[in-house]
C-alpha cells in the first residue's frame, strides 16, 4: 500500500504546490521576506509612522457560497470572496490589511481546482495590498466529497491604537448604508433552499430581474469597503462600522455598539435588491428572519457624528460610492426596525 | 421558511460562542486589546526588545486525525493537536507564539462538541502563552456529515530578523532527531485504510505493544518543541529546523536546507516505535513511502553546527528531553537514507 491508494497523492499536491507558489508571488511586497513553502511566512512591518500599533486579526470562511460555486462551475471568485470578507472585518476595527494566509481541503487534490480557487484569492490580495504569505492545502478523502471543499482565510492588519474603531459612539448617531453586491458570503444555506429545493429554479435560469442567471447573481463577488472607508477613517470621520455578515442586522450592529445603546433601521429607506426578494418570495422567509440572515442590499453600516455626516456622505460620493441614510443610534439596546 | 429549516441553528451558534468566550478568556495576557466576538481580534505587541521584528505566521489542520477522534468520541486533543502543530511550524523559523486563530466548520453545530474542540484548542493556547484573539464556528450542512467536521489553525508570531532560522546551515552539520508522541498530524489517511481497512482493526482493540488501544495510540496529542529549544534558539546554538509533517522526511528536511545541500539518515539511528511498525506491516507499505508519509519517530530534526552539537544535547538532556544523532548535512540535494 501507499499514500495514493489511501487517497491521498502527493505528486499532486507538489504540482498544485507550485502553482500556488507563482500566484502568491504575485501579491508580494518588499515586506514578504519568505517564499510560500517555508514553514512559516516572514513578513517584517513598517511600524514607523505608528505610535503604538495593534494588530488585528480575524478568519473567516465563505460558507456554502462554494456549493454555488461548484453548481457553476466556477471557483476563483470565492477565493476573491474569502479575502474582501476578512479585509471588511479588520478594516470594522480601523485596521488596513498587513498580510493573508488561506486553508483549502478538498476531498480530491485537483491542482486546476486549486489554482482557481487560490488565483482569486491572489487577485483580490493584490486588489487590497495584502500579500499572501502562507496557506495549507489538504487533501481529506472522507471528509470530503470527491468534488466537494472548503476554504478559510487569516489576515493580519495594524492600526494605531488611537485610531481603532468603534470609538465614541453616542445616541443621535447616523447609520450610514453601503450598498453590497449580492448576498456576499451569507445566507447561502436559506438562499439555495429557497431557489432551488423548494421553488425548484436552476442554477442556469436568467431572469429579467437578475439581468443574469440566478447562479451567477448568487455568485456575485463579496465588496470589500477599504478603499471607500480607509482615508475616512485616518481622519477620525468614522465612529464605527458593522460588517452585516452571519446574523444580518440585528446580530451585527449590536457587536460595535456600546452597552445600552441599540438602533433603529428605516426598512423603506433602501431598495432591496432583487435577489432578495426573490429568495424571500421562494421559501416565503418572514420579514424578520430575512433581516437576521441576509444583508438585504447593504454590506456595511457607517456610524457617524451628526457633525460629520455631510462630510462623510459627499467624501463617499466622490468616490462614485452611494450610501443611504438608514437609521439611527438610539438609547436602549438591540435594533428596531421601522 | 427560516435559517434553522435550511439547517442553519443560530441559537445553538449564540450558545457554542458563548462557551468559546468563556475558554478563550484563560487564555488571554495583557496584549489582548479585544473580546471574542469583535469583528477582529486586538493584540498589542510588545517589540520594545526587538530591533527589526518579524512576524512569522502559519496556518494548519489536523487532516484526518479528525476521523479517529469521531470513532473513539474524543475531540479535545484534536484542538491541541492543532495549537501544537502550528507552535512548531513557526518556531522552525525561530519565531515565538504571539497569538492563535481557529477554524471550526461542522455538519451540525454542537455546542458540546464545539466546547471540546475548543478545549483542547485553549489548553494548548494556555500551555505554549499564545492566546486565542479570534476564530469562526460555521454550520455547513451538506459540506459535512451530521457528526463531521474539520478545523484549521492560524499562529501569528515574532522572531529577531537577525535570529530568524534557518541561517549559516553547512555540510557537515549534525541532525538531532526529537522523538515525536505519535503521528502527531500526518498520515492518517494512510494509517487508517491500513490499521483498519485493509487489517480490519478496531479503533478500541488493545494491543500490548502499543500499551492501550489503537484509537488511542493514534490520537497522542502533537507534541511541541517550543519549551525544549527555544532557549538554544535564543542562544544561537541552533542552524536550522525541520518539523517532520506532511511529506515525512524527503518532503521537510530540504525545506531549511540551502540549495546544493542535502541529508544523509541513517535508519538504524533511533528505534522507530511499535506504532509504525504496526501500521507499515498492516498495510504492507514499503520503507520509502513510510519515510515520506509519516514521522517515524522523530518529530523534529534539529540541524547543529558540529562545535555546538555537545552543548545542545547537553541541554535537551537537562530539560528531560532525549535525542538521537541520526544523520548530517552533506554536499548535493535531496535525502539519502543509510
Amino acid at each position: 500500500m501507499d499514500y495514493r491508494e489511501a487517497g491521498v497523492d502527493i505528486s499532486a499536491a507538489d504540482a498544485a504546490k507550485q502553482r500556488i507558489k507563482r500566484l502568491a508571488r504575485g501579491t508580494f511586497n518588499p515586506g514578504v521576506l519568505s517564499e510560500i513553502g517555508s514553514f512559516g511566512g516572514l513578513f517584517r512591518p513598517d511600524f514607523a509612522s505608528y505610535q503604538e500599533p495593534v494588530l488585528v486579526s480575524s478568519t473567516d470562511g465563505v460558507g456554502t457560497k462554494i456549493q454555488v460555486a461548484r453548481l457553476m462551475g466556477v471557483h476563483d471568485t470565492v477565493g476573491y470572496d474569502l479575502v474582501a470578507h476578512c479585509v471588511n472585518d479588520i478594516l470594522v476595527q480601523g485596521a488596513s490589511p498587513l498580510f493573508f494566509l488561506d486553508y483549502l481541503a478538498l476531498g480530491r487534490m485537483d491542482p486546476d481546482r486549486v489554482e482557481a480557487v487560490v488565483s482569486g484569492v491572489t487577485r483580490a490580495c493584490q486588489e487590497f495590498g495584502c500579500p499572501l504569505v502562507g496557506g495549507e492545502t489538504a487533501e481529506m478523502p472522507g471528509t470530503y466529497a470527491d468534488d466537494d471543499y472548503d476554504l478559510a482565510g487569516f489576515i493580519v492588519g495594524v492600526v494605531e491604537r488611537g485610531k481603532a474603531l468603534p470609538a465614541g459612539v453616542s445616541a443621535g448617531d447616523a447609520l450610514l448604508g453601503l450598498p453590497s453586491a449580492g448576498l456576499h458570503t451569507n445566507g447561502y444555506s436559506l438562499a439555495r433552499q429557497a431557489l432551488f429545493a423548494k421553488a425548484g429554479h436552476q442554477a442556469a435560469t436568467v431572469l429579467p430581474e437578475l439581468g443574469t442567471s440566478i447562479g451567477a447573481a448568487l455568485l456575485a463577488p463579496h465588496k470589500s469597503y477599504l478603499a471607500a472607508l480607509e482615508g475616512l477613517i485616518e481622519r477620525g470621520r468614522i465612529r464605527a462600522l458593522a460588517h452585516i455578515t452571519g446574523g444580518g442586522f440585528p446580530g451585527n450592529i449590536p457587536r460595535v455598539l456600546p452597552d445600552g445603546l441599540g438602533a433603529v433601521v428605516r426598512r423603506g429607506s433602501w431598495e432591496v435588491p432583487p435577489l432578495f426578494r426573490l429568495i424571500q418570495a421562494a421559501g416565503e422567509v418572514p420579514d424578520d428572519e430575512m433581516f437576521r440572515t441576509f444583508n438585504m442590499g447593504v454590506g456595511m453600516i457607517v456610524v457617524v457624528a451628526p457633525g460629520d455626516l455631510h462630510e462623510v456622505e459627499h467624501s463617499l460620493e466622490r468616490r462614485g460610492e452611494p450610501s443611504f441614510l438608514i437609521g439611527s443610534v438610539v438609547e436602549g439596546p438591540g435594533v428596531t426596525f421601522e
